[in-house]
Formats: C-alpha cells, structure tokens, sequence
C-alpha cells in the first residue's frame, strides 16, 4: 500500500510582526510607519494577525501606541482575524476598548524564563491572568492563551510534556479552547512536536492548537512538517523574520512568513496569501525599518521563479 | 492507537565539503589547507567523506591537487568511507590510481541543466558514463550514481518523478546499486521529496538512496525529515555550510553538517558524529578559508547550550 504525508489542505498563518517583530527593535517605529507595514501586510491575503501587545507602555515602550495603531487601522482590516496581546485586565479593558475582539493571554512553561520574561513565577502569571477570563467571559469576547518555551527552555532546557499537560489543563479549566505553542528560542525538534502533540490531542481533543515558530536553529519548517502531519492548521509567523532571538544576538528569531507560505504553497497548501505580495512585503519592510531582514526569500527567492541562462562563469559547479 | 513518526535509529553524514565546498571557492585553496581541513573533519566523528573531484584541471583548476590531496591524506581516514567525484575514465583511473576505492558519477535531471553544467545532454553524459561502469565492474571497485537537480531544475522547474525513474532505470542498469537525489539548487519540498522516495523504492527496491539537500529556501531539514521517514539513512552535508548557490549569488547552498548533525542528534539519531567537534571544525574552517560560514549552529549553538542568566535590557522581550 502506497505511504502518503497526510498533511492538510488549508492552513491560517498568523502574521505576528506588528507584535512580536515590532517589539524586538529598540528604537520606536514611528505609528505611521507601523500602520504602513500594517498596511501592506493586510494586503498580501493574510486572514489573520497580530496586531500589537497592550502592555504597559514602560514594559515595551515601542509598543506604547497600540491603542492609536488600532483605532487607526482596525475598520480597515476586514476578513483578517485581528489579535492582540495582554498581560494582565488592564491590557484586556485598552485592547477591548480600542476595538480588538480576540485577545491572546501569555505565560512561560518554565518558572526561571517566567521570571526573566515577566518578573513572576508560573503560578503568578496565571493568578494574574483569571481577572482577564472572568472579562472575556462577561464581555464575550475571543481569547486564546500562549505558552512560551512550550519545548525548551534556554536556562532549563527541555520541557516536559507533563508540564505542558498541566498547563493547558490550567487554560482549558479557564474556558481557553485555543493553546498557542510557542517555541521562543527556538529548541523544539520535529519529533518532539509531532510527540508532544499526540499527546496534547489526547488528553485535550476539545481544543485547537497553534504553532509559533523560531528558527533560531533551523528546525522552523521541519517542525512545521511536524505539526502538519498532526493536523494542526494554525501557524504563527513574521513578514521579514523580524523578531530576533534576546538570547543569542544575531541569530535568526521568528520563523518569516515568506518561507513558510513558500513551502506551504509548494506542497499545495492553501494559506490564501499571495507569496509575491508577500516578498514585496518583505523587501518595503526591510527598507522602511532599516533592518537586513531575515528570509530564504529574500536571498534566492521562490523556487518557481526559473533562470533563463546558467550564470557566467559558474559552468561546472554542481 | 498512537501515533508515531517512524525514524530511523542510525543515519550516515557523508561530509561534502572537501569537494562541493571546496569548488564553489574561486581561488585556489592551498593543498595544506585542504589537508588540515580534511584531517580536522575526520577527527569529528564523520564516518563517510567526498574527499574531492577528478575532474579536468581546466574545468575546475580549484580540485587540480586532487592526486596530492588524496595520496597525502587517504591512509589516515581508517574507519571513514571515502569517495570522490569522477567525470570521465580518464577521472575514474586517476581516482583509483590515487588510492579511492569508490566512486561517484554525475548526470543532470534535466538537458537545460546538463548543457550548462556539463556541455553534454542527459544522454550523452550517460553515454560517457558507460566505460566509467565498465571499469569500476573490471577493478571490482565501489561506485554510486548521482542525479543532480532531481527534485527541480533551474532553468525547467518541477522535475517530474517519470524522468528520475528513467534515470535510476538506467543507473541500475549498468548495476549502479547506490544513488544520490541531489536537490542541486535548494528546489525540493518535503511532499515531493516523500513522495519521490515512494515511487523510486517500489520501482526499484533493491537500490539504496543517498539525499543530497541545499538549503536555498530553507527546506533542507524539512526534506531531510520527509526522506528520513521513507527510511532513508545516507544524507550528504558541508562543514560551515560550504558550498554555494551558482544561480542565486549570496544564498544559502548545501546544508550544513552542525545543523544536519544536531538536528538528527536532538532526535536521538545516530550519526557517530560529535556536535561540538563539528562546531569547532566550522569555526575553523571558516578562519581558516576567511568565509563568513552559514549554519544556525555557527550563529545560535545548540539547543543543549543553556543561559546562566537573562541577557541585560532583554527582559518582557517574548
């Protein structure tokens, strides 16, 4: 009997560079060159995105204009999924009210990244985030939560899946049927994925996972494969690779959007993005942050875009 | 029933830089180097090795010490499979002559692609290749069969699987048992690649195949991943990354041993190799032959390599 990948037919990328890229470069980028990339981004055919962190404003202060960037542009991001994130109630009531209808809640799967990434223990961040339920709740509005270092951390290394058991038991108890696994550093490895999904699918078949991830070292798309082969539909990535890696300076962060929807239209997967509009994307983004920008894409381009002639003076090299 | 990805247990890392690497250098790289370059590759673990081409001095003068290099060095490689490329006859008797006891021959997939690379059509290099199996089949000496850009040409796109059946067809006719799927320009996807595999091992159960990824557009580990669940164990890599992209200046070329390597090791894959020896060897390589080198591992490390601590100004970054 023939073996066949079973992968699915129709995936939702994410684009998350308005939050997670923007947010990694020091110096604030002016709102109207955010509601620019805004712009263009929604332009390529992406159903779903990111679209900023309402976090106090001297935690991240590149992101201290979200309510501005989305009362500015929300009316014009019709069929794209919009999403933001929110550490606590406070972020909840800004993003609420600045006209966002679904709200990604954070933790760490490890207590030491916890306390590096938002000054509290597991169990502090998820006291913290109650208050933000019960809101969703009696305002009924979408939610999904995150976990980072979901498969390693960089102090602790590996995460078992028994902790990441318990912590989407602790989401799902709080009504959040939508588990985003974030691998921040960049460490999971595709059997891994494809493993910790079994068994996640297993004890939790009510709730929809989606994947964010690093290829800090190059293991994004193999772990994407992964995932696929296990149904998951949802992917989260960022036009350019923006959003570097804060624990190896100059390594590669967020896996880039233009890869990812490369491979996925390669193998016939309907994301609903344009892969050129994308590039395009890429190369005004790069230009209009002044950063060299991180993709496959970027260096050689899409595999369907074919030579006329072999290039001088490289005849005989394989 | 648990779902599981079947794997492999061991799998073979033939190094490739000493040739693919080596050639896409266009100065001369001084027979001592190359030497002190091999003798540090075989001190990593490395269990099989393409230690040069035999090619006509004229078409690459880079490879034009390849008698030198191999006479010098072949005796201390105990334990490591060596072979080289070889053309021709006249490339195959000068191989043997210097002591490799086997051989790998070349063709393109496609007529665009051979005409440029080879100024011969697929069928006229078949025809060359011809007194190349006779001999081998004479001396009683090893040999494998390669097809490059088999996934996708250059200048003709998709590669169709029929083409590759023809070419394994004639491989196997000449009783070529082993054949290596070059993706020569990085145009593979896992699908294909998974795909492919099925086809050529009901075809032809009884030959054994070697992957040979470039990671142009960041799918090497993905299509490394698809082939190692088609059973496939005899993957090709380039210390540092040697090796360029001839058709897209400045990208990514053959993939990375370090990266392949750490990759299989996270997953708890064989190779024989030690990561941290390969780690340091591309260092070295890369100082010694003043390229900038291209692997994740150069860039980020392993995952294994855990912070004591937080990097300064990084905290709330996700």
């Amino acid at each position: 009997m023939e073996k066949k990948l079973t992968l699915p037919e129709r995936v939702t990328i994410c684009e998350v560079a308005p939050r997670d890229g923007f947010q990694s470069i020091n110096e604030f980028i002016p709102t109207e060159n955010k509601l620019e990339i805004i712009r263009k981004l929604a332009a390529t055919g992406i159903t779903s995105l990111e679209i900023t962190s309402f976090v106090h404003p001297r935690a991240i202060p590149q992101l201290k204009d979200a309510e501005e960037v989305v009362r500015t542009v929300i009316n014009e991001l019709d069929g794209i999924d919009v999403r933001a994130l929110v550490p606590n109630l406070r972020g909840a009531e800004r993003a609420f009210g600045a006209g966002v209808r679904k709200l990604k809640t954070m933790l760490s799967a490890t207590d030491s990244h916890s306390l590096s990434n938002a000054n509290a223990t597991v169990k502090d961040s998820q006291e913290k985030q109650a208050p933000i339920f019960e809101y969703v709740a009696r305002e009924n509005i979408e939610v999904m939560g995150s976990i980072s270092v979901a498969f390693g951390c960089p102090f602790e290394g590996l995460v078992p899946v028994e902790r990441l058991v318990e912590i989407v038991g602790r989401y799902d108890a709080a009504d959040v049927r939508e588990i985003s696994l974030a691998d921040t550093t960049g460490m999971a490895q595709p059997k891994q994925v494809f493993d910790t999904l079994e068994v996640l699918k297993t004890e939790f078949p009510h709730i929809t996972y989606s994947m964010h991830f690093h290829n800090t070292r190059g293991m994004a798309l193999a772990n994407t494969l992964a995932a696929l082969q296990q149904g998951v539909t949802l992917y989260d990535s960022s036009i350019a690779g923006l959003g570097g890696c804060p624990y190896a300076p100059g390594a590669t962060g967020n896996v880039s959007t233009e890869d990812l929807a490369h491979m996925l239209a390669e193998m016939d997967i309907e994301t609903g993005t344009d892969l050129e509009a994308l590039i395009a994307a890429a190369k005004d983004v790069r230009d209009l942050l002044g950063v060299p920008g991180d993709s496959y894409m970027l260096k050689a381009g899409p595999s369907c875009r074919l030579h006329e002639e072999a290039p001088t003076g490289q005849k005989k090299v394989k």
